[in-house]
This record gives structure tokens, C-alpha cells and sequence, in this order.
């Protein structure tokens, strides 16, 4: 029942925070005999790797991983597989005002109204960092799902949304904001540029869209595939709402425009379903999208309280994402790799 | 890792279809010491029950609960809480055409795809049925935190939403929608007749509060109390988008828009967050919304293929709800009870 | 977490006190398709059925199981299965004496301390009573695991052996005791009914033994298939020792004598590790022997306390076994059942 | 469902085989606010390290455990503590014989036949290099529990048991083998030269005793004390029995001399239950025997066959135990502190 891990068969758990000597993940459960080494891990990590660009923070971490149990010769044995990464670049002192004060929108009250003692350098174990484990582990679930593609961006960001009709998977990987269309791409840039350099910051939506997803995922009741997205999704730092296919907006459609109509093949006609019904994968994309609040670590100063409970001001100096929701992509796709893993191998178990 | 079961430490694992004899739960964890009888969870199962009103399906059930175990004198013993309802009204033969075909929008096709099988009377495991269990186990967990309370409600309905200026608690119980306006309760009448008699079915929005919580109740990183909610509450059927606090709204803030800044008190001078910072309570209103898509079963036909894979056309006669969302009500309630009385136990063992 | 479940891809959750209205299981991640009614489950029931002999109690139950969910058509969905038994012969009046004092030997006294409340009809949760549900659940796990054959039954009682060179399975069946050895049983029964008549009662050890099993069942290192066999047969009522292959005697073996050596098949030249190694099943007959005390519940008064602390006298007045050793024998057949399917499922999640 | 995770409240993961780079653990559920360092869990260590003696392994291994997360300024957090061990003397050309064929009485054949390959360096993830980890990690738990005194030590070598009336707890620290008695320690260490010389190798019984423990402790029925205990005694590399109390010795008891009377207090006349009554705790010493077998890896060579199943001869050159069970003493004490502390927190959980 350990808190700090997620999954059922395939379960992979998380240590670590932002200023320690190290982050960890074990990843229990793979299947044995996959070709697994740091150079799969690598490129998932790069995509989320701080410092990479003026849009995220100028932390700078190279975030090497290291593989220190569960393979032998290149392969995954079945035994677990235990990730490192050392902490490299942990400058304490830009913490010293936020161990006196609480930071509004930040986890430091809750810490300490729940363990009556908190680790406030950079967050603890509420900074974001812990996500980079999330993507480690993730990379391991991607060798086990070979027959899925997944895909993730950024369909809004400040409020402003892309056009659909322009939409451009190509042009992800061309921008700094993860974005699949150049025209919004270019609005966007403009927008946190403005919001940097205005101590403010922006929140963002992240859709996630997985392909070549078997239909016959996912178990009722409680371990339905979109519960279990949706707890993945909104376990992530900053998340503050999760839809499936249409989501909220299907809550607007009649009964005979929201149902997907069925043809031979089998086919759909329409996915406003999002790819799962009854909580099972329908064999159409699985369709996700994320709401991230903005950042709350800001430069404008906010009115806040100590420990002792006097009222006081705080503005958050350490080097921070100025937009959370662009680097949370490549740690959305995880975890959308994580859940289908592991209920591609919670489906073999109960159904051969 | 039972995928019927739900909660860590308060957990409770249902069973039982639509159309069997009978439905049951199993909750355990249970504090011992709690004065516990059926009349405890009498009202919250009527408040569920189908054939209240013409805006909801016809399907007479009486739904008496009875509690088989865990109880003594009149009191919890700490033992597993054995309940169990009967099946009363089940008209098996309204379903001859689902048993040949499959129901757009419906579980028949992914659970046909999943297990090579399906109980087709009145989708069997995947029935709203399911859930009558989880309001008589929320009933249990409400006795386990009588520190809060906990209300749900309609905010939107087939697209129309409430006038916030006009909330009015009161209302709620005024009228068969749950609606907490009663200017939009009569608009909704109005729509939901229509959708009924033009076969139709119409979508929901259910807002759920909790006032009374502590701060201090979740836990990082992967039962994050935002994570549970959002696991909770997309399990239950038709459900297909959950947000906490401002949820997709906070998206579209600025950091110093959304955070909500501290006075002393501790107060807080807003409360965007949804009462959840880091996964744990701080103390304010949780504030969930969940999203229900319209019912899938409508009298309006829709293409579709039977189990060979010929294309056909199918027509749902059975008796179904023109929303779902009406009736979803006091089951998001009962999760967030679940998902509290769960939360405050698992407290109480790591921070005493 | 349950703490009234067990398994973990197989897994079951009992609820039901001796002396409620009924007792139940529910039975999750069972295949789908597989041929299963009560008939499949009462042979086994029978078994254990009190009341069959004068060698146990003489309470009446005639344990009619009902299967209220997860099986469609005479087959299982792959939904959760619930089962029920309704207790009949609840003469709580026998159980005066057991309210005021604690019964040494018993739970009386524990649960009280764990709980600050029992329910004392006939020990409550803590009866014997709870392993007809077990029972019950192995008999769907047997249906599972076609390929393995269990049989257990008595090799020591009241502290006599049998002769290992007259074993006879043919023998099991033609006794009330379980033994395998004519003129063991002939002896026991003697040893039994003098006991019973002198207000006593004696211990026992079963041996179970499962033949068929597969090389690669089991999981390192907290799923090892003898880790999860030793809890599973302690979890039963009065066991007070567990012992897998040679147990304890092979501690008295040197390295040579006790390791298996292996010659081409594969095949063993002994079995002294009954049949796991390191863990995993090996293909050879899987053996575990479970030590079980005798019954507390006996005429001769003892000394203890009540419920205020005031020093008492018991003699436990109920219908009890006077060797509760003999009706555990279908009891550690269905967990052996439980524990191999589940880990049949588990290996296939992991291996395919 | 993590296989290598054991607890339910207090969870605990642990990771790495005898020849990778590193093994590791990862608690989970420690309450916040305890002084914790390494100097808290190296003596420990110490007691269990190789190299110590001629009687154990002449591994060199410095152990120096690292803890990397879930402490702050000296004191736990409540989130995850990570513990990391550098393996620093990997000879794995000791074992290039093992790589060819599959030792008798070890793990490799059924790794092989459950995962299709194996990690024949040392044994892999089924070496007792892993119980290091359980030691790290009951290090922990023993802090969560000050009100326990633990204590292990040997009462039975090669078939050699010591004089109860010569127990001597103070003797134990005072000879290599864990011995509570010296004239007993004397006959064994020659006994385990002799074992040594011949190339052979011994087993032995370690016993352990809880003292301090209160009443109600444990969770029926699938989480009772001693099914926990069972289970993690058990999942111990060699061992092959587990009892409890009196354990095999009960079943040769009657009745009214097994029962542990009861007298005001309360207090108990005996302690045949070993401090367990229906899975509860009593309030008396808690007292569990677990059996290890002779060491598997001896030099005396055995039949067996290759991975292509030909049969051949091993003898293991590697340097091992003569006796595991001297080094299983603070392994057993480990799990012993990991089970109670993990009952302590869900009994507060439930109970308050």
C-alpha cells in the first residue's frame, strides 16, 4: 500500500527529493528478456531535462540514470530495476525565505499541517523533480508496450488554444513549447516570454494520445483504464483537472451525438468516447488531456504566513518553469505508458 | 489488487450485476465502536433510487439493504461489513436486442473484446446498479467522518449552467434534479422532458463539496487526495472528465490569480485549489466537479454491429435515465466520503 | 489492503461472523469462460461440513452455497463472484458462559483488547466458521488449475504418526479422521473419542501435498510460493506451525544430503525441498505440512479472567471439534488451491 | 502488488542482486519526526556482514549503507526513506561453473524455468546479499517501535540443540555462531569446521523472541500476526519451516495443557501461544522458530544437469556460509521489527 508507489502488476515506485543526494525509482514486475539499458532511458529523460530552453527553469541538471539492478547482459531479468539519478545542482540558499514562510499555491502548508515537519529546500518531496523518475520508469513501460504510440503536447497554454485545423505533429518537436501548431507556437513563446519577465506564470492543457492500444484493456470497477489515467494524470505536480475523449464538453452532446456508432471491421465512426467504454479500452486512440495550474513559484509577491502563524510576504526567487504544463509532457506520456503497461499485463493475467 | 475494491486503508470491494439475483459489498477497515444500523443507510440508498421520478428510469427497486456481518449490538466490531441487496424488478427480456447487437456508447463491445463473454442483462457488471453498493458503503465511511460534510449537486445540465449568484443549498431538495437554483431547475425539467420523449439523453455536470476537513489528510505521491478523487469519481459510470477547485479554469489564470494567498488564522483569501495543495488537504472546502457524458442507452437508433460483425442498427428499449448525471449525485458523494474516511485513516497510522 | 482478503491477481475477501445471518466471499479476477455452479463448489463444502461425524461438532449446518454474481450462463465473466452460505443453527444461548470470561487459548481476550468490543456468539469473526467461505473460494481456484492435483490429510494426531511405508490415499476417504493409514485411524479413533469424553481435545498435522505443478510458479522475494503458502496455512485457525519439503528436519540434514540433485528430464532424485527452490515451484510435487493445536474450546475448566479483571473459571459448554486438525484438511486443500492459481495468474502477468 | 515489497502500512521494496553495482531498499510509511542516521542502522549491518568469522562467508563487503532520501536536518520526513549499499567485492569468475549448470538445492534452475534466463553471477536477485536491505530497513522499523526488545539467536545446530536451562542471553554476543548457551556454542563451532573442512555444509534453527509488545497487535484473518510473521520468516533465503508458540510441539499437547490460563493483571500462566492469539497479540512475549537448511552451495560435488539438460556435476567454489542460519539471526530479527512496526501503525489505523 506503499503511497509512494502506483500500478498493480507492473508497479514501480518513487524516492527522492529535490535537494538531496539523490532521486530513485524501482520499477517491479517487468517481463524478463527485454532489451533494456541507460541509452533507452536517456532520451525521455533529455526531453524533460530542465535548463533546455528560456521557457523552463534554469536548473541544470544532465540527469543521468543509472540502471543498478534488473538486468543482466543488456536484458531485463523479471527481477526489479532499481533508477538513479544524482542530484547535481541543488542550490539551497535560493530557499532560505521559503523555510520561513509558507508559499501560496505550494504544498509547504500541507506538509507541514500533515507531518508537522517539512524539508524545505526547493520542495522536498513535492517539488516537481520527483517526475523525473516518472519518466525514467516510464521509458522501462514503453518496452513493454511496443505495439503503442504515444503522443503528447500542448493544446493550450495562458488560455489561448491551438486550431485544431492546423493541427501539426511534426511541429512538436520544433518549438520549445511542445506545441503541434507553428502559428500558436509563436503566440505562445511571446506569452511566457511576458510572463517571465513579469515574476508571473501560466498554466497550460496537455493532451495525450495513444495509438495501436488494444480493444480489451482495462478492468471494472476500480481499476477502470480511464480511473486509472485519471489518477496518474492528476497525481502529476500542478495538475488540476483530467478528461477522457471529450470530457466536459461530452457532458454538453445528446445521447445520439456523444455515443460512437460502430461499423464493421470493427470501426467507429466518431471517438468521443476517448477510446475506452465501461472503463475498457475500445481498441481507438486513448484520448487524455491535463489541466496544469500556473507555476506558484512566482517573483511577485504574495501575501502569506510563517510557521509561528504571523502574516508576512513572499516572492519566490529560486529558478523556476515559468509555464509547469510545457515540461510536464514527456511526464504525462509516462505515465499514459506506465497504466497501459501495466494493464496490458493485468489483461494477460486474468484473461490468458 | 482486487479491481473491485477501492481504498487503502478503509477499503470496500462490491460485486454483483444488474440482473443477478442479487448485489453486495464488503467494507473493511471499519473503526470499531460506530453505532451502525440499516436505517443509517436507508436515506442515502433513497436518494439513489431508481423510479423517484419521472426523470429517472422507471426500474422499480425498493433496494433494502441488509448488513450480514461486522456489527454487534447495534455496533461496529472492526470485522468486514457484509451488505447485501436484493434484485427485484429484473425484466431480463428488455434486453433480447442488446443480447444480439452492441450498444454504441455502452461496455458491450470492450467487454465482449476483454473476456470473450458478457453477462448482456442490463450490461451486467457495467450497470449504474454497481453503484446503489457504493452508496450504502459511503454510508458507512460518512459514520466514520462525522467531522464533514459533504454535498453534491447539479451545476450544469445538457450544456445550461446555474447562476452562482443565485447557489441556494436549499433548493437542492426542492426539486428531482439536484439542482441548487430553482430557475434552472425548471429550465432543466422542461429539457430533460424533451430529451426523454424525443429518445434523447442529456449530459451533467455534478459539483461535490466537503466542508470540515482538516488540513493535513492526503498523502504524496501516488495517493495524492486530489489523485484518489480523481480515481473515485472517474470510476463511476459515465463519468468522463473530473477537476478539482478551478480545475480547467485555473489553466487559463496567472500564477498570482490563482494561488490562494494566507492571512493568519490560518485562513486563506480564496480557495482555487479545491482545498488540496500537494495532494494534501489544507483545511478549506474539497471542491470536485465531475463530468457526465449522456446516456448511452436512447430510443434513437444508431448504427451499430452484433457479435459476427454484420452492421445493423440497435434501439434501447429498456428503462434508462434521460441523464445520469441526476442520479450520479449521491454516488459522487458516497466516493468522496469513501475517499475522506480512507484518507483520514491512513493519517492516523503514519502521523498518529 | 484488506486485511480479510487474500491473493493477488486471485484475490478473495471473506466476511461473517459464526453466529450472523450469514456468511460470503467474493472471488476477483477469476478467468472468464470457465464452467462453474454450486455443484462444483458443495463436494468440497461437504468435506468440512460439521455435524458428518462423532469426531466433530455437532452443530447442523448444511452449508447450501449460493454463487450471487460473476457467472453468466454456467460460466464465470470475469466479474467478481460472490458466494453465500446462510447460517442456520445459531444457538448463541450455548455461548452465556463465553460473554462474561475469556476463554484461554481463545481470541476472546485479544480481540476484546484490539477492539474494546467483541462479538462473543460463538468466537465471532474469529470462529472456525469463516473457513467454509475458504473452502468455498478454493473450490473456483481449483477450476483454475485443471493440471494440479491436492490432497492433504492427517500424518500425526495427539501426538501419533503414521507410518510413512503404510501410506495409502485409498485409506483418506474410508475414515471420519482423514488419515492415511488404516491402522493409524484405528488407534486416533480411539485417542479422539477419549479425549472427547474427557472434556479434552487434541492437536494434529495435515500434510498437503499438489502434483501437477509446473516448474516457475512463484515470485521472488516477498512472493515466494512458500512465503505466501506459510501465510496462507497460519492464517488458519489453531495452525501454530508451518513447514515446507523436509521443514524442519532438513535443518538437521548436512548440505549434501538435503540438496536435490538433478539428473536429465529434468528431472530430481529426491524432494527434501518439497518442491520450491528459491521460491519457485520446480516442477516436483509441491509439500507443506501445518501444525494444528488443540481445540481451546474444552469441557475441563480453567482458570482465567473476565471482562472487569476478576479472576474466574471457564468450561466452554458449545459443540466443538475435539480435533480441530481433522476438519482443517479440505481448509488447507483450498488454500494450497488459492495460492496456486494465484500464482498461476501472477506468472502469467509477468511471463506470458 | 509489488513481489519484492513487504508490509501493508510500513511497506518496504528492496532491489539489486549479489553482483550488480548496488542493492537498495525504499520505506515507505515511517512516521514523520524520528531521529534517524546511519549510525542508526549500521550496527545492524555489522552484525550481519560477511567476513566476520571463519564461520561465515569470506565475502568482504564494508556494507556502508547510505540513506538518500525521506530525512531532513536528522529526522525523518514521512516520505520515502531510500537506502543504497555499493557492492564493492563482485567475484564473479568464482562462477563461471554456475553459469553452466544449475546448482542443487538453489535457485537456479527455477529462475531459469520461470523468467528463460537467470543472472548466474553469485545467485542473482535470490542471494542472501539481498537480506542486507532487510537488515537496512528493520533498522528503521525498529525505531518506530522503542517499546519492542528484540532478540535472536540460534537454539539448534546440525541437529544440536541447545539446554534450555543453561540459556544464557548474555552468552550470545559472546561467540560467532549466536549461540545463547557456551557449552552448546563450543560443540558447535567444531561442528561447523568439521562442516567446513569436509566441504559440507549444516543447518539450523534460530529462534526470536519480542518482548514488550502489547495486546492487539495483528488483524484478522488475512493479516493475522502470525500468518505476517509466517510469511516473512519464510520468504528468508533457506528457510523451510515457521512456528509459532509451541508450534509443532501444540499439536502433541492436550487441551487444558496447551491453553495458556489467564489470572488478573492480566497476566498468563504459560506461554504455549507464543504471545498469539487469534492473530492478535496477547501482551506476552511474541516467540517465533524459523528452520534454515544446510548452506546449498557446498564444494562436495553433486549430479546435476546443464541448461541444455545434460547431465553433469557441480561442486560450488565460491565463498559461502557453512551454516546460513548463524547469519539469518539478524535477518529474522529485521523481519521480526518490520512485521510488528508495520502492525503498530495499521492497528493505530483502525483503532486510534
Amino acid at each position: 500500500m506503499s503511497v509512494n508507489s502506483f500500478g498493480r502488476v507492473l508497479r514501480f515506485t518513487t524516492w527522492g527529493e529535490s535537494h538531496g543526494p539523490a532521486i530513485g525509482a524501482v520499477v517491479d514486475g517487468c517481463p524478463p528478456g527485454i532489451a533494456l539499458s541507460e541509452a533507452d532511458i536517456r532520451p525521455w529523460l533529455d526531453k524533460r531535462r530542465p535548463g533546455a530552453s528560456r521557457f523552463t527553469t534554469q536548473r541544470r541538471e544532465s540527469d543521468q540514470v543509472r540502471i543498478l539492478s534488473g538486468t543482466f547482459e543488456g536484458r531485463t531479468t523479471g527481477t526489479p530495476i532499481g533508477l538513479l539519478i544524482e542530484n547535481e545542482d541543488q542550490r539551497s540558499k535560493d530557499y532560505s525565505d521559503v523555510a520561513k514562510a509558507y508559499r501560496p499555491g505550494h504544498a509547504d502548508y500541507t506538509y507541514d499541517a500533515k507531518y508537522g515537519f517539512r524539508d524545505w529546500r526547493g520542495g522536498g518531496r513535492s517539488s516537481a523533480r520527483e517526475t523525473a523518475m516518472r519518466v525514467a520508469a516510464g521509458a522501462v513501460a514503453r518496452l513493454i508496450i511496443p505495439e503503442v504510440r504515444i503522443l503528447a503536447y500542448l493544446v493550450e497554454l495562458g488560455g489561448d488554444s491551438i486550431d485544431r485545423d492546423n493541427f501539426d505533429a511534426a511541429a512538436i518537436g520544433q518549438n520549445a513549447l511542445n506545441c503541434p501548431e507553428a502559428a500558436a507556437a509563436q503566440r505562445w513563446e511571446q506569452k511566457v516570454d511576458e510572463a517571465r519577465k513579469a515574476g508571473s506564470s501560466l498554466g497550460a492543457v496537455v493532451e495525450c494520445v495513444a495509438e495501436g492500444v488494444p480493444a480489451g484493456w482495462g478492468a471494472p470497477v476500480y481499476a477502470k483504464l480511464d480511473a486509472e489515467l485519471a489518477s496518474a494524470m492528476m497525481s502529476i505536480n500542478a495538475a488540476k483537472g483530467v478528461e477522457i475523449g471529450d470530457g466536459f464538453a461530452a457532458a454538453r452532446l445528446r445521447g445520439e451525438d456523444n455515443a460512437d456508432a460502430m461499423r464493421a471491421g470493427p470501426t467507429f465512426l466518431s471517438n468521443h468516447a476517448g477510446g475506452i467504454l465501461g472503463g475498457i479500452s475500445s481498441g481507438q486512440p486513448v484520448v487524455v488531456r491535463t489541466a496544469f495550474k500556473p507555476t506558484s513559484s512566482i517573483l511577485t509577491p504574495m501575501p502569506t504566513i510563517d510557521r509561528e502563524g504571523n502574516e508576512t510576504e513572499i516572492s519566490t526567487k529560486g529558478r523556476h518553469d515559468p509555464c509547469v504544463g510545457i515540461r510536464a509532457v514527456p511526464v504525462v506520456e509516462a505515465m499514459m505508458a506506465l497504466v497501459l503497461a501495466d494493464q496490458k499485463l493485468l489483461h494477460r493475467a486474468q484473461c490468458g
